[in-house]
């Protein structure tokens, strides 16, 4: 079998502008020795952020997570890590405490599960003290018992729902309710949960005038039971269950009653692309929008070279193929209603995220947080829109790139194009120019910082296009204009241009202006040899 | 639903060198008014080339396709034309004779079949005189009635087997027999044919020792009735019918009995690249070689972003299907024993295609002629063997890269490694280099003329490894160095070498060796304040 790849680099969309790590300083935290940040929780009053990782949890100040609040220690007792190496599992890695479960149980309490080296616990976290309080709960069913297994949970009126695997070899998947009055798991059998991934869960709340019960919903992929292809074929799949079930009777004791799963689609049929692997979600929720919206990234499972997709579901598409669409035991779900709504078309008003300042992101070796963007390094009205950061808007009374977010005031006047259409920007001229000189003979090199990856170098001498592969010019890092040879013809105005297509139109901007003079060096040549 | 593309560059394998139109010089067939050069069959003696194009034939030599030998013209009747055209489909392009069989019937006779405006006909061309004979045979199920649709065809001892759709919708797929005793054909039912898109046939003749039948293989993609996704799933298949078979009895009358299909496997598990739509197959037979070998093209048909595979199928591997696989009134084709060889694996003896020395390709709008290497174009040991070209191997005691099948004498000596290990090759010491002599002040430019687009380019001065981009350096065209602000200590020899990584071995070249001379100016200077 040999590979063979080729328009891939021209299908390929390069992100617009690559930002160097010390271009954004982000804040970061790491405790020596701590690892695998896994479990981020935020405060109530967006105030603190709460790790979880290997054996820790922390508490971060949510402006600059640098500044570390408080910090507490769940070790698995020695005892315990030999059990766990007894059976077959290592010492250094395996048996050890991941924090998996990290849930707001009450105003002053966490509520923390953690693998605990096979044996997975619970315990409450007072907030106060940043102690535990050593409950020491059982976790089957609410953590994985190997750090290696996904998982997700939601705390709920203090009842969390968890998605995770029930036993020590993980092969046998649950969702469930950890209740005391009324505890609720799904079935061990392929058409309720067939090898699933869990991603992600979180509570959708009804008002009381709309009469219907709270619901959690389950985001996750698993393997198909309704597809057939060379390989073992993987489905996205979004599952809910009701806040009021209280489970059935019989053989359904204690068993869901109101578990529903659906097939989430992300595809796009005209150039084959079928992203079927789900990787994370997140609920957008604001003040301004009628209902809550999922955005969902996926990526393919079969021929996949860096390839994602996002797609975007509202809850009401969501659950009209609940309430609509064939139920699971019939293998198609192809009469499904869902809506899907492109991730880069217009932006809801007030935008998402308004009241979100940072993204934080976990990982093996520590957390980071990063502004949701960086508004003020665009430095033109035209770079603000190219950028088509939904956060960014040019506001021309300032000349400069605002983060929505952080600007106050009446917001008239400014311009945010999603579509990425720059001919609302007013035309500048760019006056200032730098000013060199060079001596006859020698080598210019002109500056040009261009940023977008997208944009193509033109550079003008005295308002003629230079081709700049010549002998007499030459580019430098494919921006910078070298001027070899030079005399005093070469005196003058140089620009350079940055040109850009967006959707079939040029966006062309003058990014450096130089002005070149060579002075001559006049001379008398000692030997006439060489004149 | 927005797309994201990130690693697919980093997974691209670049082709390692890029030849370009000039370099290489194409030899190239085109006739003024005359479009659609999709029928090519070489002569028995490979003298001659035949060409099959909208409403004409040509013969052209074989050995420089741009010296024409014969045409004829065969074109639609104005009457036909008027009644293609009735029935809606475009007098310009559709309602004309497109030549899609172009066969050996004699040694004096070609075959030929065209569209002919949605009524496809045959006729035989006498080569002697090179004109048609006018049989005016009825061409349904022979050729296509729809120029845009596949077709395939394979003559066998004066009976043509052809694969194609056999009405004018294009609906009703066929494989079938042309035969004035025996004709056959495939049913019209979905377990025989479902929506293929022919690609490849061939005949395969078993020696009379064998005691075997003679047998014609189909090559073709189709939809799926044995997987199901997303979208409707294509899958490759080889069929084979025997040339002994007298069709059935009853309602098998002259249907096929011994009609075969499996689906052809190219996938790679471990990276879940499935590669499911046949685009072009090349049946290689050799002297040496036991047995015809499949050389099969594809590409995938979920998420294609530019990726092709070759995969290799012997004969005796899709022999064992048939025999021994499950039939296809079963779904599965599980059991297959289908034996992968990969393409770029060691070479049989003696060398593929030793007696073919060029490659033809017909296009909307011409043929091109190519050898099937450019062996002297690698001018050094490393680059002869790095190339990966079965028709190359180093010659060290001419010491060049020479063609194997243009090669005379012995090959003693000579040294290919298809693994791209250069380590046989002599240590060559490049003694010879370019002079220059630069004036102080001014800017030098070396040139490194490097092919492959796989080497990094390392620039020595006096053995010391420059770092190309610096206020005293740079690179022009990311290979040519260049030299600012020269001084007598830049004197010196400066030497271009090509790196290039080849599974985790670093071969590396001297390209270029300049000698460069900086010559001082003295001068006097008659104005004081420049001094």
């Amino acid at each position: 079998l040999a590979l063979v790849f080729g328009t891939a680099v021209a299908f390929a969309p390069i992100p617009r502008i690559t930002w160097e790590h010390r271009e954004v300083g982000l804040v970061q935290f790491h405790e020596p020795g701590i690892y695998n940040y896994s479990a981020l929780l935020m405060s109530q009053d967006e105030d603190t952020l709460y790790v979880g990782a290997r054996e820790a949890v922390f508490a971060l100040r949510a402006m600059d997570i640098s500044r570390k609040q408080h910090e507490v220690y769940w070790k698995v007792s020695e005892d315990k890590k030999a059990r766990c190496a007894e059976k077959g599992k290592s010492k250094q890695t395996e048996c050890l405490n991941y924090i998996r479960v990290l849930q707001p149980l009450s105003a002053t309490t966490l509520y923390v599960c953690g693998t605990n080296a096979f044996q997975p616990t619970c315990d409450h976290l007072d907030l106060a003290s940043f102690k535990f309080l050593g409950k020491n709960e059982d976790g089957k069913g609410r953590c994985p018992f190997d750090p290696a297994h996904s998982y997700t949970s939601v705390m709920v009126d203090g009842e969390l729902y968890s998605g995770t695997s029930y036993n020590f070899l993980g092969s046998e998947p649950i969702i469930s309710r950890n209740s005391s009055h009324s505890p609720l798991r799904t079935e061990y059998a392929i058409p309720w949960l067939n090898e699933p991934s869990f991603v992600f869960s979180d509570v959708i709340r009804r008002s009381p005038e709309e009469g219907e019960d709270d619901r959690v919903y389950f985001f996750f992929t698993e393997a198909a039971v309704e597809y057939e292809f060379v390989f073992k074929l993987m489905v996205p799949r979004v599952a809910r269950v009701c806040r009021g079930d209280q489970g059935g009777l019989r053989t359904l004791q204690k068993k869901w009653t109101s578990f529903l799963k659906a097939r989430l689609t992300c595809s796009r049929p005209d150039s084959g692309l079928v992203f079927n692997v789900l990787q994370d979600v997140f609920v957008l929720r604001a003040p301004g929008l009628k209902e809550p919206v999922f955005y969902a990234l996926f990526t393919p499972q079969l021929n996949n070279v860096g390839l994602s997709a996002v797609c975007v579901y509202n809850l009401s598409a969501v659950e009209a193929v609940f309430s609509g669409g064939k139920y699971m035991q019939s293998a198609t779900v192809e009469q499904s209603h869902t809506k899907w709504v492109r991730y880069n078309g217009p932006v809801p008003t007030p935008r998402p995220g308004a009241g979100r300042r940072f993204v934080y992101a976990g990982s093996n070796s520590g957390v980071v947080q990063a502004p949701l963007a960086f508004c003020e390094k665009h430095s033109s009205c035209a770079d603000c829109v190219l950028a088509r950061d939904p956060y960014c808007a040019w506001s021309p009374a300032t000349a400069a790139c605002v983060a929505l977010h952080q600007a106050e005031g009446p917001h008239r006047g400014w311009i945010q194009e999603m579509s990425g259409d720059a001919s609302l920007c007013p035309d500048k001229v760019k006056e200032s120019y730098r000013q060199h000189f060079f001596k006859h003979g020698g080598t210019a090199e002109l500056r040009c910082a261009l940023k977008s990856n997208l944009a193509r170098v033109v550079w003008k001498f005295q308002n003629g296009v230079l081709k700049a592969e010549s002998p007499k010019y030459g580019l430098m890092g494919r921006k910078n204009l070298l001027i070899f040879n030079l005399s005093e013809g070469d005196s003058g105005v140089y620009q350079c241009l940055s040109e850009e297509r967006v959707r079939n139109k040029t966006v062309s901007q003058v990014v450096a202006k130089h002005l070149l003079e060579v002075k001559v060096v006049p001379r008398t040549s000692a030997t006439p040899t060489l004149q």
